[in-house]
């Protein structure tokens, strides 16, 4: 397999852009995702892959919950803001409006909208963690209006 | 948790269409899928969920392998055709110009381009099941033409 054609390929796969906010006790993080998907409607499971190098890969493990968060197509400038580290980037989530889920996960009051996701299983998938969850909450704050795509934003993440 | 709400925050996330294709002896098929997404790069990995009621689902577990295909922007045609189920449309082949790569497993040859996944696990997953592989073969059939989406196509398949 020719390693250029290989990223080639995949980079032609569509991914919209998410942020996943998560809390754990006292910490709490949010990310920039894109490997993610429903995987099943009943009961409606989805699928996201987390980098092992992560930091909020801890976070996600100690809660067993997360919330997956749609940015609107205006959002490329947050989405890229909470796509670097916390260690690089150790105020990100300053001046972001975060909401509160019953059971108690942040969400991103700004976005479109989002699911909350409770862990039914977790499998290691090479340099990162893919985790398979069950939507227990959601709420839609913005209608009618367009998400963000990897491909608008011109982010890479793929390949 | 509200039905309607959930619903409707998950179809705010992006999906592009594919077409997966798979032979196991002498039987082949291909169907449009969208609940995909890669999950690692090193290993490249890739995830699929498979509605358990799918014809290609045995298929799948025979191959241990399938193709994912990814439609052109002006193939919802096509995409449309192969989402039909095998049981009402049994010559949705019919014509479909198809390759086959060094394992054997069929390719749409007039897709952008397709990796093929030689399978490393499989979930159950609700109604679906979750298959987990590493990319083994690729090609690029079209460089820098635009992937089909489903916001573009108006398909819906989340929820």
């Amino acid at each position: 397999m020719d390693d250029a054609v290989k990223k080639e390929a995949l980079r032609l796969f569509t991914y919209g852009l998410y942020a996943v906010s998560v809390r754990a006790g006292e910490r709490r993080n949010a990310f920039t995702a894109n490997w993610l998907s429903q995987v099943s409607f009943d009961p409606p499971l989805v699928a996201l892959s987390v980098d092992n190098t992560a930091a909020s890969l801890e976070l996600i493990r100690e809660a067993r919950r997360f919330v997956i968060n749609v940015y609107g197509a205006e959002q490329r400038e947050l989405a890229g803001r909470l796509g670097k580290t916390l260690s690089r980037s150790p105020d990100k989530l300053e001046g972001i409006a975060l909401g509160e889920t019953a059971s108690g996960q942040p969400f991103l009051s700004e976005t479109l909208g989002w699911v909350e996701v409770a862990i039914e299983q977790e499998l290691p998938a090479g340099d990162s963690t893919l985790f398979l969850g069950r939507v227990v909450d959601a709420g839609v704050q913005r209608h009618g209006e367009e998400p963000l795509t990897m491909r608008a934003a011109g982010f890479r993440h793929a390949g």
